[in-house]
């Protein structure tokens, strides 16, 4: 739950959505050691050669993103990823009580690369759905030798939360649904699916499944339900 | 997914099955730095005031953990909690292939004490249900200030599978079915409450709530679907 406000936040400062309590903020503040935070899903050496090549496949199909207003038009957008959504925001006093210098998102909490999950998220907004690429670290240990159902689970509330905030703002997960039919192997790349089923008023319904790179084996399949909140309730500033 | 057969290949040893291919090894072999491995649900430092009082009521109300025979009964036990299942198992030729020294189980990965999951879990084998008690430490951070939920699911399954395990032996989780009703703030201190519901053959239904260790706040209720599977599956030795 809540994984996905995480994105989307970032989502927000994509948008560059005009609430006046979301703006972005000198990332000095709260990121003392560089002037640029680092964007976790960019490629590095830890990536095999199968993750690097459905990156490049998915990174071809994607918007030049640049700043330039004159951007290459194409139907994918691969989403940056940070440690900390909270850099980006600032919430009014309700903020600071939330504000903890140590935390970090969990996906993206251990500095070793190719360790635990090593991903990255292409978007197609038109067809209302993403892909993960995701490469399973020696970390993310359950079964000897096998990825761990709740690292597996993270990552399907981590990319559904995504798409989710994406197409909506900010969202909270109220259920996740997951059915584990074949074991992963540590060290797998594979690819998770997530696509818009439908929308309710506040709810959305998004599907996922998790399959191998050339999609031919399916590992899990699950449905997430988000529900949309407000901005003062992603900060608690109800009065 | 298989999250859980590391706690039953733990409980296999717990309750001292003769299955030849499950013994216990030198734990040298895996555990260069010590001649002991680290059990992780022992208290430490980070541990909140309530957490240790939590801990201090159940731990009373266990068996005297003891190798002498004559240990005192009580409807309690805690289980110990290691960082890799795989030191207490051989498993023949097809072990090897799975043993990668520096894998590590999930929710036991980082040394930092505090950081991610502290957490421990006792189980009551008469009344099938087992109670954990943890603490989310500032590496688990999803929404600003709030668990991550794949974090949530990740402690769902490892409860959930630990019960089914420990009444089952060698298990797979085969669905998780989670209900976010609240978000728990970083920090929180909660129980998660997990019970066998039925069993149909090779299928264990379990039920799993968290809630606060007062348990008049609910965080989440999930169900869960184990299978049990054969120590030839585990190890993948087919032939």
């Amino acid at each position: 739950m809540l994984g996905h406000i995480a994105r989307s936040l970032g989502r927000l400062q994509l948008l560059q959505s005009s609430l006046p309590s979301i703006r972005p903020v000198s990332t000095m503040a709260l990121w003392p050691f560089s002037s640029q935070p680092r964007d976790f899903s960019q490629p590095n050496s830890t990536w095999s050669p199968e993750m690097c090549k459905v990156y490049d496949h998915y990174n071809a199909l994607c918007d030049t993103d640049t700043e330039n207003k004159e951007r290459k038009r194409a139907p994918w957008r691969k989403l940056p990823s940070y440690n900390r959504s909270i850099k980006y925001a600032t919430g009014g006093i309700h903020l600071s009580k939330m504000i903890k210098a140590q935390a970090r998102l969990f996906t993206r909490n251990i500095k070793e690369q190719g360790a635990t999950f090593e991903y990255v998220v292409f978007v197609n907004k038109e067809e209302k759905r993403c892909v993960c690429v995701f490469q399973a670290g020696h970390l993310l240990e359950g079964a000897p030798g096998y990825v761990h159902g709740g690292a597996i689970a993270t990552m399907i509330d981590t990319v559904t939360g995504t798409l989710a905030g994406f197409l909506s703002g900010p969202i909270m997960t109220a259920n996740l649904n997951i059915n584990y039919r074949n074991p992963m192997p540590l060290g797998s790349v594979v690819l998770i699916h997530s696509a818009l089923d439908q929308i309710e008023r506040k709810k959305q319904f998004i599907t996922c499944k998790v399959t191998s790179t050339d999609e031919s084996k399916l590992y899990t399949e699950a449905t997430a339900l988000f529900v949309s909140i407000s901005v003062d309730h992603l900060f608690g500033s109800q009065n």
